[in-house]
């Protein structure tokens, strides 16, 4: 049996929200470590990677390691009927095909069931190891998702440019060129304005800046981003999820040359 | 002569906005009591009363019954350009066809008038009889209004079943079932937050969504929304214009035979 | 080789989306005493009219006269990559075919430059001889647009009349007749709330409510308006931009006979 209590239910909205664009179906797999999803875009270009650990639910029980596959339009179409404020629990019977996500309103006077039939999806479940990366930049996530979004405007890729000063977004197109540069800076009143550069050598990567701006969908859930670069890997899109877990979006680098782009 | 002038204009605003989606063409019928409107919805569903009492008015002057045939998104065109705090005044003279609406600004710097031609409506006025109602349930009209938008996201068809507990919302549709539950809650600090159910005898009835959505434009009339139920008669959705009357929905269940539901 | 520096970088994004809708391509003129551009709208009916003095910016220098060709959408997707409190800086080489805009965060974190070809269009600067006016309304810019707006879901055009006791504007369709009258006042709290009046003799003419429509793109850069009427000429809808210079439109009045509005 599977019993998930999350008080803060608007982070799941906030998960699915996140993920939804990128992926249509994907299993959630859950295990007495936590709860988590793994799945590649429809492309197979991108690959999403979801962990949510046991300790942050405010109740968590999972008899035995379970596999459920969704629709995320679906699973969106019933979290969206949570509240806000709504405390949402996720449950599943052993060897049941269904899903029931139950909604409470704060003060217990509204209680709502759910209940979504499972699918079976086909799917490998990929070793990330762990890497060093060239460089890291963590900054505010707005600032990396209004960059993203307003480089869209003139072209259809972005280089990023690592190095100890800063960040440099540069795109081309057809109405002109464009270069963002953001200066480390670690001075700032809140940490989570700062842009702080980590860096082992300059590091430059071309990536299409349509799937980084899906990525960006997860904004809502952390105030920064962490962005991890190297020349022979794929870039990952880290959004941590305050003392549960974490979002993150992993994309290879366009690796053909593009003499016309000066950056 | 018919001249009605109403300060807080931004009521009959909302009262056209509430019908607009529901009637296309109606008759206004003034008399010395009120002004009035009694209308089916163009596919003969549904039925709208509405009853503005003259002592709500800050002028009322109605020499004689005046039945005003019009077109209510031409209606609400015109109301639409008048300013949320304008005062409103309807006129209309002995025989003219046309009426007029009259728009002042709160410091009477900017007067509008505009002049609409009337039409010519069939229309029976259906004698609506008291009834004694199985069970009423009063509850905030925002909470009504999202549950019935939520369940639209599911289903076409809600089971709403009262108990003495409370009421629950239910629907089922291809992606799976959801049922929501509103208990009975008295002790709120605001009594417009109140869910109210006055029972004679359970009861458990089907409506088409589309519908009960429509009725809920009426939302930003009032706070509270009184849902009426009997197996035998059509449900009652009636939203109170503050001590002015009131707008009321009428629907028939539906009563063919779902078995595939199980609320 | 050009060079101009405006703090507040948001004055030259509102001034974009002012003209954008009405002017596709154009030529923007930069002389010593200021920045400024001259265009007729696609259909060649109305005619607008910018300018921005040298002492409004920060730091101006302009070493010869320069017609600097734009796409007004290419300039306005550029335009808006800018944050609002941005400062901007336009730069453009002696005898170079590209100009470059350059957004500076106020913290100096975040360094945008944006390079865009500049194009050869063709036209022809009239002169604007200076005039007498019938009549001059002044009034606030918000309520101007909200009036044309309104108007504009009647019928299409409108009849501005102005007399000692203010403005009329006017207007038929099929659905009916709309007359909004403004009155002159001068006592006001805000001297920006203020309608006034000067007028050497009563005035009447018909104008076509799209353009009106889209000259009140410009409301954002100021609270009052001013509209210059006479009988023999082009009506002059003009906003001031702060302390800067103006945008100017102009447009003819429509002289055929409207037998069937009787305003």
């Amino acid at each position: 049996m599977l019993e998930l209590r999350l008080v803060q239910g608007s982070l799941l909205k906030k998960v699915l929200e996140s993920i939804r664009e990128l992926v249509t179906d994907a299993n959630f797999d859950c295990s007495a470590t936590g709860f988590s999803l793994q799945a590649m875009d429809s492309s197979h270009v991108a690959l999403v990677a979801l962990l949510l650990r046991s300790e942050g639910f405010e109740h968590y029980r999972c008899d035995r390691n379970l596999s459920m596959g969704m629709n995320l339009n679906n699973v969106s179409k019933m979290l969206r009927c949570a509240g806000n404020d709504d405390i949402i629990t996720v449950k599943a019977d052993d060897g049941s095909d269904t899903v029931t996500f139950m909604f409470e309103s704060p003060n217990q006077d509204k209680i709502a069931d759910f209940e979504m039939k499972l699918m079976d999806i086909d799917s490998e479940h990929l070793g990330i190891p762990d890497a060093e990366y060239q460089a890291i930049v963590r900054m505010p996530s707005s600032e990396f998702a209004r960059i993203c979004k307003d480089l869209s405007s003139i072209g259809d890729t972005v280089i990023i440019s690592v190095t100890k000063e800063g960040v440099k977004f540069s795109t081309a197109g057809d109405i002109g060129t464009a270069n963002i540069v953001c200066r480390q800076n670690k001075t700032v009143d809140k940490p989570e304005e700062a842009t702080i550069i980590e860096m082992q050598e300059p590091v430059s990567l071309t990536f299409a800046l349509r799937y980084l701006n899906s990525f960006t969908k997860a904004t809502p859930l952390s105030e920064t981003v962490a962005i991890s670069l190297s020349s022979d890997l794929p870039v990952v899109v880290e959004y941590k999820i305050a003392e549960m877990g974490y979002i993150r979006f992993y994309l290879a680098p366009k690796i053909e040359e593009e003499d016309d782009m000066k950056p």
